[in-house]
């Protein structure tokens, strides 16, 4: 086996709960790398078409990376993939923490989880050998004990926890895997999954030593990242994301605000974590082998007790529950971010929801009647840790919201598909396409809803200081914030590809490595002589297996489309007269099409399968 | 201004006897890199469609690339283009030798050619100034003697030319230009485009110390290509192309035999350079900076005395001249190989042409009174040199030849296209579509017609041993050689994007680098942070503009195709039951076509051009 792997794929059936190992052989590794790139072509090889993503039939993925497991900062990673319950297409999150270099070093690349256990279990991972658990005693019970009770009775405070709380064994669409109490694989609702299987969680431990191809240049790298992350990312370590931008990003239009219907937010900075630091009593920690230490602990008394184990909330979970919902109270928003991480909701997508009913409640769609009592306005902190709870039990409307807003907009009594703040079903994430198109584009193309984090942010690529950077993908010259031509489309194709390829790696977004750095540290560990070329491939592959998933599914073009609100400007604020335009969108879809090699309706060629070497595939078309 | 290149284009107004410098910008310089991408982005931006190729209209450019002039053995060459008189498309040639590094030191990147001069000229450029002289003289004369007059006259025995012998002046349309007396910009019919202007030669000489950008890193690599280099490939060192190859390649089948013909050729190891080197004398030389002394000398006495400061064969004109031409005599071979670089012919067109006649006159279609007398049976090296001789001076059957076979064939009482061995108008290199059927359909969509460089060779990617190499662009597995199906033109697409890079970086294709050591020198020369990715785009870039020329000039579809013959298989030998399919053939080239993202009629698409950064293109279209 090469290194970077163990060569070991664990298959775990709850139905029969059995458990056997595969060895798939080097070819495979290589094309599919890991995370998001196994998650893809597990779903595609055995995944039935058509299936109930909550139903025995949906398989749910746990996979690492290549350099998971190593001492690389970054790297700290894994994906979880499934159908999603909340688009039903494909569905994949990444988490940090150091679940996945556990699992690694517990001696397995990836996990697939198929069928659906009688009663709760658990998973019981050590050192190459896996055991299905019992797990009633854990049922209904939030993260953070099910954590401690797990570690007791298996006698080890090492061990690892992946697992859901209560949202996800009610189903809850977007409901999340918690890793180590605090870190999400947030998006798509494989918690709910995880919850329809009746698999509580997965305790892994692990003793293997990982063997490098290349030692010395493995630890050059390693000194390179951690000193230009230094320079480049400082910002991270203080106050991670979100800290110092609150302002900027509201006065720019950037801060979703109101169910992204406004453009001012007077209270950015009563969210900024760098200004509130002492009020949260603020410290900061990192991921596995990470330098990076973005990854916020808030501890604070009252007005709730916010409980410093469940970590704290990023610039996402500040936003979604904050701007969004017009609150400018982060003890609110640090409660309901500890409240999804006990009960494994995603932060964006609860945010969202409750943005969404509170813009239903402000203009008489939704009463006092419907939300038992709670004055369900905008900028209502207290209504909004309620309805994070109430949504997490599925209480009164908060059934209705554990949905997702496109279900719920169905659901409510008149309907409110107009507010519904959606891709697929996927709650937009906390960026603004008015103001940047090309990450519009990117929301309606990506094969999950509506997502940020593989995605262009047109800013990037607006000035010269970004080009030195990015000519390394041949970006010679920086184009407009405002452009949607191709040439925009063309960044956006290729670091759409070159992100997706981060979800394979799972390496994270914000170690300072490039396009040079990755194919190097790749080389370094496991030997495969790549390059960037082979690199980027391995991105837009990914992308269009996850394309053909959804086209199974009966996804089609017009599916590739945001919500008609950002057609029309904020309100108010900067961007009170700028908004998407609709023809000039939908011409940026088709060039997108093209540039990716799919037909007019977005359909993947045989030759474009036959170039990224899965023509396999082409029998789903 | 980058390190890598002086920044100064000199344009020549020979009509106008004017020169002037200009500046292009850094994008230019790093979208278009050199060689053939400057060739190429000239003569779509500053050609009208439709000239006459051999009209003060046409413009002859020689280009160096970023790495030219610099101590890295395989960097001592220079690109030369001009629509081609041969084909009436895109031409372009490289050559190796000292001119281009000399060039370069004289403090220029490239010269763009126009108008015609009154009477013969010749260029005078030594360190930053260029001058316009008289070669009334020079005319007529041989390279041999242009050389010793020039550096005679201009006092200095370092000077560097680049010249025409009397074939170029005489129109032939497959004159080359020769530098150094002994290395031949040989395709595309460049000599002939010079002696229609006019103008003889391009002397030069230049003492500019070249700057670099990471000199570490850049002596770094130099030492891994000379080891590398004697490891992989020590047998150019001893008797360069075609040494120990001769036997093998007519048992397989890959030997062209009279006029690809046939399959047996017993006097293959009597032109194999390895095992004839007493007989000629061989000695070995390199080219500039260069590790590798892939040069052949020879030196001959008698039946031909065979002058030693012409060099010697390359494998591609053994087999032109010797077993295309049904020719075991390796001193017949020599001769003819130093007549052409004394009067200026490609060796390859001229073999062919050679073999085309010998074909016709066998059956009966030419007959000594055709010949003046010479009876050109196949087999008759003597007849085969007297017929160089006489294509050189355009003499009698020599003056029909001297047209290329395309127009040969139709001059020729009763015609005999079914022997004319060209695509596009351009003679069949000395390799076998029959064997390599990946290098059939490489040959059949060249922009320049059949050539044999920057085109694929089937058995390079038949074997596990080639894929830790190509994996680098992601070729994970080997293909049989007769396989033509999307994986066989992926590899000729990604690899003709690949090696048309080379002609832009003028790079040889012998040095031992790869994937991952291009982008790196191009680094370490000129500091630009390139990738692979980025690499690989120049390379299609230039293909697609190559294309585009072509398009622009009326070639279609249908002139994507290769000779009838090769879809019959060889009357005897490896290959007597194995030939090209027709339909499998054009089902490739349409996947090709597909890969490049042309349409169906081998049109680029607006998007395409938009992806490449040449929308400026679309225009033409």
């Amino acid at each position: 086996m090469v290194n970077g792997y163990s060569g070991n794929i664990l298959r775990v059936d709850l139905t029969n709960q059995e458990t056997s190992i595969e060895h798939p052989d080097d070819v495979f590794y290589r094309r599919y790398i890991g995370g998001e790139g196994f998650v893809v072509y597990y779903l595609l090889k055995e995944l039935k078409a058509g299936i109930d993503p909550l139903s025995p039939e949906n398989k749910l993925i746990f996979a690492t990376g290549p350099l998971t497991g190593y001492a690389i900062p970054g790297t700290g990673r894994n994906s979880v993939g499934a159908k999603s319950p909340l688009t039903g297409g494909f569905g994949e999150a990444e988490v940090g923490g150091h679940w996945g270099a556990e699992l690694k070093h517990a001696g397995f690349d990836a996990i697939i989880i198929e069928g659906k256990a009688k009663n709760p279990v658990y998973l019981w991972i050590q050192d190459g050998e896996a055991e299905i658990k019992d797990a009633n005693h854990l049922w209904g019970k939030v993260t953070g004990e099910v954590e401690a009770l797990i570690k007791k009775e298996l006698e080890d405070k090492f061990i690892r926890v992946a697992q859901i709380g209560p949202g996800g064994e009610r189903l809850v669409r977007y409901a999340c895997v918690i890793n180590d109490l605090r870190n999400a694989a947030g998006r798509s609702g494989m918690g709910a999954v995880m919850g329809s299987k009746n698999l509580k969680a997965i305790a892994v431990r692990g003793h293997k030593k990982l063997e490098v191809h290349n030692k010395d240049k493995l630890r050059e790298k390693i000194k390179e990242f951690n000193e230009l992350a230094y320079k480049s990312v400082s910002g991270y370590f203080k106050h991670g994301t979100g800290g110092g931008i609150m302002e900027q990003f509201a006065k720019s239009g950037n801060l979703p605000t109101r169910n992204f219907r406004d453009g001012d937010f007077s209270g950015a900075e009563a969210l900024d974590p760098s200004i509130m630091k002492e009020e949260i009593n603020l410290t900061m920690e990192a991921c596995y082998a990470c330098s990076i230490q973005c990854k916020k602990v808030v501890n604070i008394g009252e007005p709730w007790k916010v409980d410093p184990k469940y970590g704290g909330p990023e610039y996402e979970s500040i936003a979604a529950f904050g701007s969004n919902c017009g609150i400018d109270d982060i003890k609110a928003v640090c409660k309901a971010n500890e409240l999804c991480n006990k009960y494994s909701l995603d932060t964006i997508s609860t945010g969202v929801s409750i943005g969404f009913a509170m813009e239903c409640y402000e203009n008489g769609i939704l009463s006092e009647k419907d939300t038992n009592g709670i004055k369900l306005n905008f900028g209502n902190g207290e209504a909004m840790v309620q309805m994070t709870e109430m949504i997490a039990k599925r209480e009164g409307l908060g059934d209705i919201l554990a949905e997702g807003v496109r279900r719920a907009a169905e659901k409510i009594k008149n309907g409110a598909p107009q507010f519904a703040m959606h891709v697929k079903g996927q709650e937009i994430p906390m960026h603004e396409p008015r103001l940047k198109p090309g990450l519009g584009i990117g929301y309606a193309i990506s094969p999950t809803g509506a997502e940020h984090m593989a995605n262009i942010h047109d800013n990037s690529f607006a000035n010269e200081r970004a080009i030195p950077l990015h000519s390394a993908i041949g970006i010679l010259e920086p184009i407009d914030m405002n452009d949607l031509s191709a040439k925009k489309v063309r960044i956006l194709a290729y670091y759409s590809n070159w992100r997706n390829l981060y979800n394979a790696l799972l390496i994270c977004y914000f170690l300072p490595w490039d396009y040079v750095d990755v194919p190097e540290i790749v080389r370094s560990v496991t030997g495969w002589y790549t390059t960037t070329w082979e690199m980027m491939k391995v991105g837009e592959r990914i992308i269009t297996m996850a394309r053909i998933f959804n086209i199974r599914e009966g996804f089609s073009k017009k599916d590739d489309c945001v919500p008609q609100r950002f057609f029309q400007p904020h309100r108010s604020g900067a961007l009170a007269e700028t908004a998407l335009k609709s023809e000039e969108f939908e011409n940026a879809v088709q060039i997108y099409y093209e540039m990716m090699g799919w037909n007019n309706k977005g359909i993947p060629t045989k030759i474009k399968l036959e170039e990224l070497d899965i023509g396999w595939l082409y029998q789903y078309l």
